[in-house]
């Protein structure tokens, strides 16, 4: 048995001590071997220089967790026909008051003031216009009420089916040419943004240390002159958009603002700040489009005297600016700088000759 | 040193031009070469099969960044009995006007009118049952206002702790069975949604080019006969996800509606368009359930002649439709590539025998 | 012809049947194989330890997606002069009534009732002051309204410029040093988050499925006793993100409520749960920084008697809750499994001497 045991541990020690070597013969060659060192030259550049250098291919990712908030600033002058003279402050003009990411910012609107629930005649189109009550169908939902069934003088030429709704109905076909908010565009907005990247522990605001609060006071963003100031003019955005604030503010429309937080964290965190861009994300263009533009439709309620609700019908053209965060952060880490270069070897092996 | 320099040129030189090869013998057995040949031909059938089809890891990532913009479409009746008959417009049912990716359709309520901030009786329970003021502590936060300390009748037959609250008090007890706002089932929702691949500057809506203006003016979302259609059917959304209308509407509930932008970039742009799908968000099964449904609270304010203010409170019940947009699109590129075929490689050389 | 297809089939065959293998000699090196054996041992430990376990290196991974729904509970008490008594429920405080994944909680306020459309002379500052009408130049916009070029008396003593405007005008400049609904700190909140891997088609509530009905009516969030409760007191929050609730509460701010569900999915199921974590998100310190806090302004519109529309303003401070989901899922694939795995071996091939 103890010999066993020892031819045991004599083989063991063995497997342990001797290695294998191929026999090899040098063979010289000017073609043949310039052309494997040009071979392995390249692959060594290409891990280098594109691997390492472009894609960063050392590095593990994490994308950004981001808060937003935004206050804008400006009050805007409203003549309106009916309505008088009109001064909008930021409460009037900024529905709802407070949004997470994205703030609107009204521009034009058509007001149907004085509703209150009761029957009239619907606006005369094909659907509506009647002979007869036996033209409408009481009860059937209409776009803008229920029928009663009766058909009633629209004007002393039309009839129309009678409709239980809100009324007067509103009459969404004129809108203003010209946005009645045209000193929108003059508005300012105060963007403060926090992002976070969790994996590397990384916080960081768009309000950079090195900016003081008397120049935040003051500033105004500007590409060239002031590219770190948070306070943005609503005109400026549009533009760098290449959109013009006036047409667009008629029929309403989005605008992203869009900040990049890409950052290679090997580099000194100052490095990292955010890249502002600035698009405008619904389609304009005319063609196979639906209902253009940006609106939506809200209520002031109010009660008369004799208790009966009425509401102030808005239909709101603005600018709904989305402000949307996005960016990967990238740090050195040891197991893609392994896969990477470990797979470059692979071929540069195989070039090698056997 | 002239001629040492000369040795180093020459063995520079050598080290360049020369290059080392194996001494190999050839061995020729049927059984073992069938199986290496095999064991490559699997490896090589994995790398082609598995990682370039299935897995597509030839290609780099980027996530998807999106703007939503809902709009809904449709009129409710209700015969609430002492509100009498009310139309509902989206200015009424859609709550808040104007959501950023997420929009909330009413369609069940208890309705609280005239509330006025005063002292009156708690709502009867276990807690708030009283014998005497010593039973009441004054002061003393409530779920619905601060107790006064009295104890006064609620009824005849039973007394209460007296609170300080908007007054009368809303009995959320009885909600109706059946969702007052039944016809929601019927509103439609235009969705409109832009997406952008930053990463490789790609824009699409999810309203295709091909789609023209007359076929989105009448359209209507269907798997089957519209999958391009915009429009959804509130009834069918829900549908969709395997759930009633009218039982969800009852008490509410969150629906998601995801639209999945997942696109190969090799491919032609065209192929790259929105799979939309939907899923309940909340979970309805009431077991291990707190606060079934979804529901809040908004209140109208409104003045008295005497200028004192009331309020009628709304707990909202209804359908929060989230607009989820989510996917990667791959592109391909170089360094995955070689990443992935470097590694197979490995494998293939480690069976070719040494 | 037929003897040359038989001369290439032969080949075919040799190639097929034939392989090489390579000439080696055995040596035996006490000291250079111990040191090949360590550094393939590392290699390997390299590989086990830290590309799997630490890394998880064997994964694909994928984001989530998540819907959130907040339910708020509480009621506060002010008496503010002028206001008299007033007692606040979730609808008054929480502006707007329902937000999609942050809910606002009014803790402080400056109120300015019975604000009318009318021409009032601005607060007194350096820009306002004037001494004749010449000093206001009619039409100019400013901060709170469109100057009508006159110049008034504000006091006895001072003149300012006449501004067309919502008057009397906000003084917003005595913010209460104490937050007025400082009882806020006792609210609570119900947390409902749904999450979704589409990629994994994996679904879960922060609601587990193993707490029961009573438990979740009467429990509190606490991370030591009571880790999985969805009911959070706003006190607590803040205090885990080491603020104070009423220093923050007094000029508002911004609070995250980090829900972090990364998970390993190869484990089962139930060890994947959300991991609350809580920071503030916006920056308190005083140097470089514009506009601390958080506040927005909203008003409450009524119409008098003779139909003249006023409004209450309210430049409403608080807390801003935003509930961030984030995450990433892990589960086992062969594609990153096979490319490590090959990355290493690529390694432990270049030390095995050849």
């Amino acid at each position: 048995v103890g010999g066993c045991a020892a031819v045991q541990g004599m083989a063991c020690l063995r497997c342990w001590v001797e290695y294998e070597t191929a026999k090899t013969i040098v063979i010289r060659n000017k073609v043949v071997g310039s052309v494997f060192r040009l071979i392995q030259f390249l692959i060594i550049l290409y891990v280098i220089g594109y691997v390492c250098v472009v894609q960063k291919s050392y590095q593990v990712n994490d994308s950004v967790i981001s808060t937003v908030t935004t206050k804008v600033k400006g009050t805007g002058f409203t003549n309106i026909s009916g309505l008088g003279a009109h001064v909008w402050d930021v409460a009037d003009y900024n529905i709802p008051p407070e949004g997470e990411s994205s703030f609107f910012v009204l521009t034009n609107m058509i007001i149907t003031p004085n509703q209150m629930q009761s029957s009239c005649p619907e606006l005369p189109n094909q659907s509506t216009i009647c002979m007869s009550d036996c033209d409408c169908t009481e009860g059937s939902s209409d776009v803008r009420g229920i029928q009663t069934g009766l058909c009633v003088n629209y004007s002393e030429t039309v009839k129309t089916c009678e409709v239980l709704s809100w009324c007067p109905l509103e009459i969404d076909t004129d809108l203003p040419e010209n946005p009645l908010l045209a000193g929108a565009e003059n508005f300012t907005v105060l963007i403060k943004n926090t992002v976070t990247y969790p994996k590397f522990n990384f916080h960081k605001r768009n309000i950079l240390p090195d900016v003081n609060s008397s120049y935040l006071k003051q500033c105004e963003f500007n590409r060239i002159t002031d590219p770190h100031c948070p306070i943005f003019r609503l005109k400026d955005m549009v533009a760098e958009a290449e959109e013009d604030f006036q047409t667009m503010a008629t029929r309403g429309g989005v605008l992203g603002i869009l900040i990049d937080w890409s950052c290679d964290l090997d580099f000194p965190e100052h490095y990292c700040g955010p890249k502002y861009s600035f698009r405008r994300m619904d389609n304009k263009n005319p063609e196979n489009n639906v209902a253009p533009g940006y609106n939506f439709r809200f209520a002031k309620y109010y009660k008369t005297t004799d208790d009966v609700e009425t509401r102030t019908l808005i239909k709101a053209y603005g600018i709904r600016f989305d402000v949307i965060v996005f960016g990967t952060a990238g740090k050195f880490n040891i197991v893609p700088t392994i896969v990477n270069v470990g797979a470059a070897l692979t071929f540069l092996s195989l070039v090698s000759p056997k």
